[in-house]
C-alpha cells in the first residue's frame, strides 16, 4: 500500500463550525483523517490526513473548495502570514511513493483547483515550476493584502494555474515537499522584537542553522520564535533548542515552553534525546517495538527512508 | 496474541562462542530472539527476547541450562554484581498477558529449574514468595563469593527451589517485573569513587530520585554510574541524566557520553524529548506513525497499559 500525507493550513482557528465543515469535506474522499489542529491566535488551522495518492488528492480538493466557500481573507486577522483561504497544501511521500509521484500529485491537484474554483495556485518546493518558488516564503511575503498588487506588478508572482486577480478565498499555494516539523518556543517575555531577533539569528536563511526556518510573532501575549525544521534528519529539535535557548539567554529571557503544530514523525522526538542525552546514535536501532514488530511482523514502522 | 518479554542476565561477555550457543539454545525454543548484548568489562550478556508465555518460559530455561553447562562462577571476573552463571531472570508482560502471569511464569520456570538443573533459585519482584525478595540487590548482596555463606547463616537466604549449595553455576534468580531501562553515564574521570558517590546521591534507596537504583563502578577505565530506571513512566530518563550531571558538576567532572543495555521501549525515549524540549505531555498523542497505524490498522504498538 502506497501512502501519502497532506497537511493543508486553513486560514481559519477559530469558527469551530467552519473547521468542521472543512475536515468533513476532507474526510468524505474516503482518507485517514489524523489530526485537527486549530489555534485561535494564529487564526490557522492544520489538518493532516493520508491515504492512498489519489485518495489524497481528492481529498485536499474538497478541503480547498470548502475552504474557499466559507473563508473570506478580506475580513481575515491572524498573526501567521498567509494568502489564502486553504493558505498551503503540501504532499509528502510516506511509504511505497517517490516525492516525484507527490510532485505531480500537487500539479494535478493545483491545475484542478485553478479550473474548478477559479483560484490563483502558486507550486511551491518539489513541485515547482519555477525556481523563486522553492522557498514558500517568496511566495507568501506581504500576504493576502500585498498579493493582488504583486501579481500585477512583478512578471516572476504570476500564477502557475488560474487567473491573476485575487478574490476572497485568497490564492493557493500547492506542493510537494520532505515531512517538517513545526515547532514554537515560548519565551518569558512579551516582547516581539526579542522573538523576531532569536528568530534572524537562528534561522537558516540569516546564517544560524541549516534547515530552520523562524519568524517571531506576538502570540497569547507571548513573544513565541515561531519554527519550521525543514529536515529534521539533518538538525534535531534538541539543537535548535537549545541555540533558541542560548539566544535567549544572551536577551535576559528564557524558553518557558515550546508546542508542536499538527503531527510530529517519532523519529524527530527519539533523535532528540538521543541527542539530549548524550546516548549514541545506534539507539535508533535498539528500540524494543521496533524489535518486537519487526520479529513478529504486526508493527509497521514508516520509515521516511 | 499475547506477549511477554524475557531479559536474561548472564555472567560471560567476552567468550563470544559461549554467548552464541546460550542464544541458540534460546531461540531453540521458538521465540522472538530481539537483542544479544555483550559487555567485556562487565563480563555480561543480556539477551532479549519475546513470545507466547510457554514458548518464552521453555526459551529461558534452555538459556540457563546453557549458561550453567559452560559458565564456571569460581573463575568469573567482572565489575557487575552477580551470583550466577544465569544471574537474573525477568519475565515482563508486554501485551494481553497479566503481571500475575508473568510472576506464575517465573515460578514454574524456577522450580524446573531447580528440579532439572539442580541449581538454587531465588524469586523476585513481582514473583517473590518471601517480603525482603522484591529487591534484587538483598539477593545478590556480596555476590557469587559471599552466597555460600549467606545461604548456610542466614536463615531469611534460603533459596525458594533447589539446594542451598552452591556449585561453578551459582544461583539463579527469577522474577517478574515491569519494564526498566538499564542506562550507564561515563564520567570524564577515572576516579571510581566519584562515581560511586553520584550514584548514592541520586538513587532512590539513599534518598535520590524515585525508581532509580544506580551503583558506581570503573568501566573502560572510566567511571561509570551503572543506573537502572525500574519505572520509565514515572522518572523519565531526562531527570535521571540532569541529575547526574548537576552531581557531578559538583565534583568538578563532567558526563561525556551515555549507553543503554539492551532495548529501551520507546516511550522512555519520547518522554525524555518532551521533558528536554519542555513540549506538553500531550505530544505522546501527536506522533505520526502512531496516529498512521492506527487508522490504516497495519500499525501495533506495545501500549505498556
Amino acid at each position: 500500500m502506497s501512502l501519502v500525507e497532506c497537511i493543508p493550513n486553513f486560514s481559519e482557528g477559530r469558527d469551530s463550525a467552519v473547521i468542521q465543515a472543512i475536515a468533513d469535506a476532507i474526510a468524505s474522499a474516503g482518507v485517514h483523517l489524523l489530526d485537527v489542529s486549530s489555534d485561535a491566535d494564529h487564526n490557522r488551522t492544520v489538518i493532516t490526513f493520508a491515504g492512498e495518492p489519489d485518495v489524497v488528492a481528492e481529498g485536499a480538493f474538497r478541503g480547498v473548495r470548502a475552504a474557499a466557500e466559507r473563508i473570506n481573507l478580506a475580513v481575515h486577522s491572524g498573526v501567521h502570514p498567509r494568502i489564502g483561504a486553504a493558505d498551503v497544501v503540501p504532499f509528502v511521500p510516506l511509504r511505497g511513493v517517490s516525492m516525484q509521484v507527490c510532485a505531480e500529485l500537487a500539479q494535478a491537484t493545483g491545475a484542478r483547483i485553478a479550473a474548478d474554483l477559479n483560484l490563483p495556485v502558486f507550486l511551491y518546493e518539489a513541485a515547482a515550476k519555477q525556481p523563486g518558488r522553492t522557498n514558500l516564503a517568496n511566495i507568501r511575503r506581504g500576504g493576502y493584502e500585498r498579493l493582488q498588487a504583486r501579481m500585477q506588478s512583478d512578471p516572476a508572482m504570476q500564477p502557475d494555474y488560474g487567473p491573476a486577480t485575487l478574490g476572497p478565498a485568497g490564492a493557493v499555494v500547492v506542493g510537494a515537499r520532505e515531512p517538517l516539523v513545526a515547532y514554537n518556543a515560548y519565551l518569558d517575555t512579551d516582547d516581539v522584537s526579542i522573538a523576531k531577533a532569536i528568530a534572524k539569528a537562528v534561522r537558516a536563511s540569516s546564517g544560524g542553522l541549516p534547515f530552520l526556518k523562524a519568524i517571531g510573532l506576538l502570540v497569547d501575549g507571548r513573544a513565541q520564535v515561531s519554527m519550521n525544521v525543514i529536515d529534521f534528519r539533518q538538525i534535531s529539535l534538541h539543537t535548535v533548542t537549545e541555540a533558541v535557548r542560548a539566544e535567549a539567554t544572551k536577551h535576559g529571557t528564557t524558553v518557558t515552553r515550546t508546542e508542536l503544530i499538527g503531527l510530529v514523525p517519532q523519529q524527530a522526538l527519539i533523535d532528540a534525546a538521543i541527542e539530549s542525552l548524550a546516548l549514541p546514535a545506534n539507539v535508533r536501532d535498539l528500540i524494543l517495538e521496533q524489535r518486537v514488530g519487526a520479529a513478529t511482523g504486526n508493527f509497521q514502522t514508516i520509515p521516511f527512508e
